[in-house]
């Protein structure tokens, strides 16, 4: 069983405007996660929390999904200041257990 | 354990042509989605119900990723709609479980 | 209930260089994948593997997301292969389990 070889993690996608990627980053970082990926050519509307009442449902902002994955003993951390960020700020957050490759090589 | 301060969802990615993508957005408000993420750049080939035999393994079509969540209640609804879509067109659905930032001002 | 009406896949997220992309596809199609979907516009860094140490965490390579479903029985091949492509090349691959449509007219 393949599966068995990989490592059991929580996966994080944010998707937040250009101005709050720089922070959600900062989150990562802090919080343990090894990187990042980061996807352009993303709009989206109306999502709970996204634009903060700011958008009609047919406006768009364009924006930046953010996926990540940490070890679920460090996914608490993570998710709580992230849940503080966008209290503050236009996004949305998914939240998703995963399985992930881990090369023996040290990265 | 901050994951039990989200609220769990479900998440329907979808995979269809330009073409299609207004009446996916149509069908995601009339479920009471809150709310979409669109991606472009977006290409893809083959999968079951891609295309409909009309392109090879190595032709590829623009496509639109549209990343939406309900509520598990309304998932039934959305997803029967979504699968009599692309019953008629090209396209793919991916359906999971996910958990979700819900910020406790209004949107 | 209309989950029941999908079929529950394994779903594959691989992020690689445009170098090891034709040969995640190699891998793919090799498998049974009846397709995929390719997102360009993805940047990362600093994933287990990623970069193989080349780059420090503010660095950004341009990179792919390429992602597939495979019957679950499918799956330990895929990812098996997948893993030893991923042990001498720059990338992060994610397992999540999924449900698909699967439309009735043959693809």
């Amino acid at each position: 069983m393949s599966r068995s070889d990989l490592t059991k993690m929580t996966k994080v996608e944010v998707v937040v405007t250009g101005a709050e990627a720089p922070a959600v980053r900062d989150l990562l970082q802090a919080s343990g996660a090894r990187g990042f990926t980061s996807l352009s050519g993303v709009s989206g509307l109306g999502h709970d929390g996204y634009h903060q009442g700011r958008l009609l449902f047919n406006d768009q902002a364009t924006l930046e999904l953010i996926i990540s994955v940490v070890p679920d003993e460090h996914a608490d951390a993570l998710i709580g200041g992230l849940r503080r960020l966008l209290e503050n700020a236009s996004g949305v957050m998914f939240v998703t257990d995963t399985y992930v490759s881990r090369p023996e090589h040290s990265a």
